[in-house]
C-alpha cells in the first residue's frame, strides 16, 4: 500500500477510519506493541466505537488484513501493457523497490510480524494461505501467458509462480528481520527468468 | 536440529538443560505460548535456577538462539565429499525435506515466530543477521569451490548464496506459515542450478 491509497487520504466511513488508524498504529509499532488505545490515537472518533465493532485486537487485525486483501485484489492488474515479461519485470520494480520508502518499510516489517502469528493461530493461517494463493495465481496467469505467447518457454505456470512468490516471501522476511539484499534477490530472479524462463522460447 | 541431538538426549549441565527444557517448550507452545513456567514444565530441577541465570524470557530466548547458532556452525560441514554439485543438493536435502519431521516442523514454526521479532527488536534482528550471514557464507562457499573446480560457471558466489538462501528463508517461512511448497521451491531452485550455475560450466 501507498499513502496515496484512498482510505489512508480520505477515509469513507468509520470502517475505512478504523481500517486507517490500525495502519498508521501498526507503522508505528508493529504487531508486539499495537494496542486498541494506540489505534485510537489516529482515530477522529471515540475509542469506544472501536471496542463496538470489534472484539479486541485480533478481533479488529483479522478485519484489517481482509480489507488489505481486497485492496491488493484491486490494484495488482491481471494484464501487463507490454506483454508478460515485462509484467513480470513490473512486479519484481514494485516488490524488490530499492531503497524501500519508509512507510512500506514499516508496514512491510508489521506484515512479517502478522505472518509470524499464523505459526501458531488457524486464523491467521488461513488468511497468509488465501494471500499468498492469490498473489501466486497472479504470478502463475502472468507465466501462463508468456507460455502462449511463445515468450516463455513451455515451463509449469503454477511450479514457478510458486518458487518466484516464495523468494519474495523471502527477500520481504529477511528485509525485515536481517539485511536487505532485495537487489541481489531480483538479480538472481532475473537470472532464473533469463535462463529457465526465455532459455528456449 | 534433530531429536539426535546431544543436548537434547543427554544434557551435560544446567545450562544445556535449560537449552534443552527451552526447546521443547518452544516446539510445544510457540513464541507467543512461551513462559518461563512451561520451560520449567521440562527442566528437571527447580525453577527459581532459571530465574537465577535468566532475566525473564527473551532474556533466555536470546540465549537459546545463540545456542542453536553454536550447534548449527558446528554441524554445517565446510567441505563436501562428493564435490560442490552434490554438497549443495545435500544442503536442499535438508532444508526441503518432506515431508518435514514433526519436532522440525514445530521448531520451524517457532523459529519463524522468533525472527519476527527482529522487526522490531534490535536484539533478535543481530542475531537472525549474524545467523544468515554464517549461512550464506557457507552457501557461498560451496559456490566458490564449484566456480573453482569448474563445475560452476564463472558466477559471483557471494551473490548467488544470498539469493539461494533467500529462498530457503521463503520456503521455510510459508511452509510454517502457509501451504508448504518446499518440493516445488528446491525443483525451482535446481532449474536455476543447472541454467544458471552449470550452465557454461
Amino acid at each position: 500500500m501507498a499513502a496515496t491509497d484512498s482510505f489512508l487520504d480520505a477515509p469513507e466511513d468509520t470502517r475505512e477510519e478504523i481500517m486507517r488508524a490500525t495502519y498508521l498504529a501498526l507503522c508505528d509499532h508493529g504487531y508486539a506493541g499495537l494496542t486498541i488505545q494506540r489505534i485510537a490515537d489516529h482515530f477522529p472518533k471515540s475509542k469506544s466505537l472501536i471496542y463496538h465493532h470489534y472484539d479486541g485486537k485480533d478481533d479488529l487485525l483479522l478485519e484489517f488484513l481482509e480489507f488489505v486483501l481486497d485492496r491488493f485484489e484491486e490494484t495488482v492488474s491481471i494484464e501487463g501493457a507490454d506483454g508478460p515479461e515485462d509484467h513480470l519485470r513490473a512486479v519484481f520494480d514494485h516488490v524488490f523497490a530499492t531503497p524501500l520508502p519508509a512507510e512500506r518499510r514499516e508496514f512491510g516489517r508489521a506484515m512479517v510480524e502478522l505472518r509470524a502469528q499464523a505459526a501458531h493461530d488457524e486464523r491467521y493461517r488461513d488468511y497468509f494461505t488465501r494471500h499468498d494463493r492469490f498473489f501466486r495465481d497472479r504470478l502463475a496467469a502472468i507465466v501462463a501467458a508468456g507460455v502462449e505467447s511463445g515468450a516463455f518457454a513451455d515451463v509449469d505456470p503454477a511450479a514457478t509462480a510458486t518458487f518466484l512468490h516464495t523468494s519474495i516471501v523471502g527477500s520481504m522476511t529477511t528485509r525485515a528481520t536481517g539485511e536487505d539484499a532485495a537487489g541481489t534477490v531480483r538479480e538472481g530472479l532475473e537470472a532464473y527468468v533469463r535462463a529457465v524462463l526465455e532459455a528456449d522460447a
